[in-house]
């Protein structure tokens, strides 16, 4: 018995699901969003339900998680939701800040036998694709250019092929696409 | 016969044909595109010939310009070429050097009898958008991640509605939106 204990850990995938303007942007300036909401349909079921049932946790940013720290309960049901920052401490029942690297943080996702994390927030989705962390991205496009706001992609990205999985378009005019990387 | 004398105008379309990365770049940082030739595949027509065969003439940017200036014959039939730059001149068959804005442009386009103009290059398709005059825009979206480059949309352009009017994806990943305006 000389090898070295193995610790067990579950496969993790770390997926994206977000919605961006033609040009890019997950929000104006200000972090609105009024542009988004105005240009889907709710009647339109873009998947987002589905897909947050199949994650058991959240990870996103301090400015992502600013921008709904007023919501409570957290619409995300009983997930963790880890917030990087260099802040420590528990806020609130459910949030955990984290001051990880990516890659620290997804050996942490693994020991805890999380299978499937949505990252959030497109500085956080930016580092985590700069590590090659990121597993899936579903990419939300609406029939809309914004001219300015927070980008989705920082121009810190290494060179990446994607595989497009499935591409749908809806009356909306709303593409829907998953690719996997 | 009191009215001003009226000029027969066709309806003028400018169209966009263009391919980006999925992070909205279309050449890298020195304006390469073997990142773009290496995700197509060659034996899926994205419709680019259609499109070129249905236009009367081609219009760009000097940038865009001087990097496909080294091709002769340019690979756009007997179509004329406009080339939006401050210098003046014509420095070969087909190619005029215009000094004039997108609205001045779209005049100078119509009384050309020009039906649809082909509006190429990151710079000017965003100054026309600015202004409100591109009628239709055709994205090949490719599977990649950039990281950096040269983008398609410049933060420059005021919010605007688009109208999807097919999107078509295909076995290499590619993705083509066609959005009216």
């Amino acid at each position: 018995m000389s090898e070295s204990p193995v610790i067990d850990t579950h496969p993790l995938r770390l997926s994206v699901f977000v919605a961006t303007s033609v040009d890019g942007f997950i929000a104006t300036v200000d972090g609105g969003l009024d542009w988004l909401n105005a240009a889907v349909d709710p009647s339109e079921d873009y998947g987002y339900y589905d897909f947050l049932d199949s994650v058991d946790a959240l990870a996103m940013g301090r400015r992502t998680y600013d921008s709904i720290a007023h919501i409570d309960p957290l619409p995300f049901g009983n997930r963790p939701v880890f917030v990087f920052t260099r802040e420590k401490g528990l806020t609130r029942s459910g949030v955990v800040f984290i001051d990880a690297s990516p890659a620290d943080a997804a050996v942490t996702f693994k020991l805890m036998g999380l299978e499937r994390v949505y990252v959030d927030g497109g500085v956080l989705i930016s580092s985590f694709l700069e590590h090659g962390l990121i597993d899936d991205m579903t990419i939300t496009q609406v029939p809309v250019l914004l001219g300015v706001g927070t980008r989705l992609f920082h121009d810190v990205i290494r060179p990446t092929a994607l595989t497009l999985e499935s591409s749908r378009s809806w009356p909306s005019g709303v593409v829907s696409q998953v690719y996997s990387i």
